[in-house]
């Protein structure tokens, strides 16, 4: 019921935002009792729509998986990865445009951010990054600024498709190219990150 | 005194790591009383660490304003905002590195995010940042992928004066103005994020 309760809020926000009015608007048309709205989410709309992000990161992870995205490159798992993740679950633009103007309230700063690297988490996961030193922060970091970026893009675009999108997360993920390149030349001294210094 | 034990925990850390064993050495050397060390750093070495970034941010902040970076182009604030804190507020290099690897270690995961995402929030800030809408996150985000990777190369760096990663930067600010540029193209629409939407 909580699926089905989100999937209908995303719908909804389009128009009524991602508001108290909107929750109890997809409680009637579901004809749920009374107060089961709250019941399901006790942080109101915010709360569904922190349950509706993790549930499409899920979602973007199991069909990165079913559609055996390990065989490709990295730099088109990567790909793969933002453009399922737009694409198919991220719901409506105008819905989307409304999350982020509710996360964009200085008082949800936190929430967005924790969203946010859950969204680019899951990705890597998925992609089958196994970074265990600093660059595993580098590589969230660089794909936090991607996706975000691809995603304010995507809200405006109107071209057939999304093609214009898709060229544009394109030319951003040379970026995390260069990282994981960087990372490739760096390998040597990071695994000497532990090592006892000598005193000078 | 949090100051001078923090300056002596950042040099002492090249050798001994961000440890117990570093903050009980640097107490002895400061001749600070038993207990005092665990006085001020009730947390310990990660609690050390913690103040000695908070403060660098601080000092990155202060030397911008006092260098007037006001009057430079964004690109070239932020480029001055990294140089700066990698230059003459991140300590030795060894020291550094020390720190990375106790950042990189699971459980300090939501601690590193927050070191980082401090570090470039105080940057964003000092180059007198603005945005309300969901750029906030982007240039954040993004400007962590820039930092994070500056701060890897800085760290394996033998070029004189570091020039090598000056040149680096140079070339991964040039992500952060291809977002700059995007949002001065969808200022419009981000402006309309929370217009209401006609039913269709």
């Amino acid at each position: 019921m909580r699926d089905r309760l989100a999937d209908a809020m995303v719908s909804e926000a389009a128009f009524e935002g991602w508001s108290r009015a909107a929750l109890q608007a997809v409680s009637r048309q579901l004809e749920l009792p009374a107060g089961e709205g709250d019941r399901l989410f006790p942080d109101g709309a915010i709360g569904v729509l922190t349950y509706a992000s993790e549930r499409a990161d899920q979602r973007t992870v199991e069909d990165m998986e079913k559609e055996g995205v390990a065989n490709l490159k990295i730099r088109d798992r990567i790909k793969s990865a933002v453009r399922i993740r737009l694409e198919r679950h991220a719901g409506n633009r105008e819905g989307a445009r409304r999350a982020l103007a509710l996360l964009s309230l200085p008082f949800n700063a936190p929430l967005a951010m924790r969203l946010l690297y859950r969204t680019v988490d899951a990705m890597w996961y998925a992609a089958g990054d196994t970074s265990t030193d600093f660059n595993f922060y580098t590589k969230r970091a660089t794909l936090a600024g991607v996706y975000s970026s691809t995603l304010l893009y995507w809200l405006n675009d109107r071209s057939p498709g999304s093609e214009a999108t898709w060229g544009f997360l394109d030319r951003r993920i040379d970026d995390v190219m260069k990282i994981e390149k960087l990372k490739s030349q760096v390998k040597s001294w990071t695994g000497g990150s532990v090592r006892t210094a000598s005193r000078r």
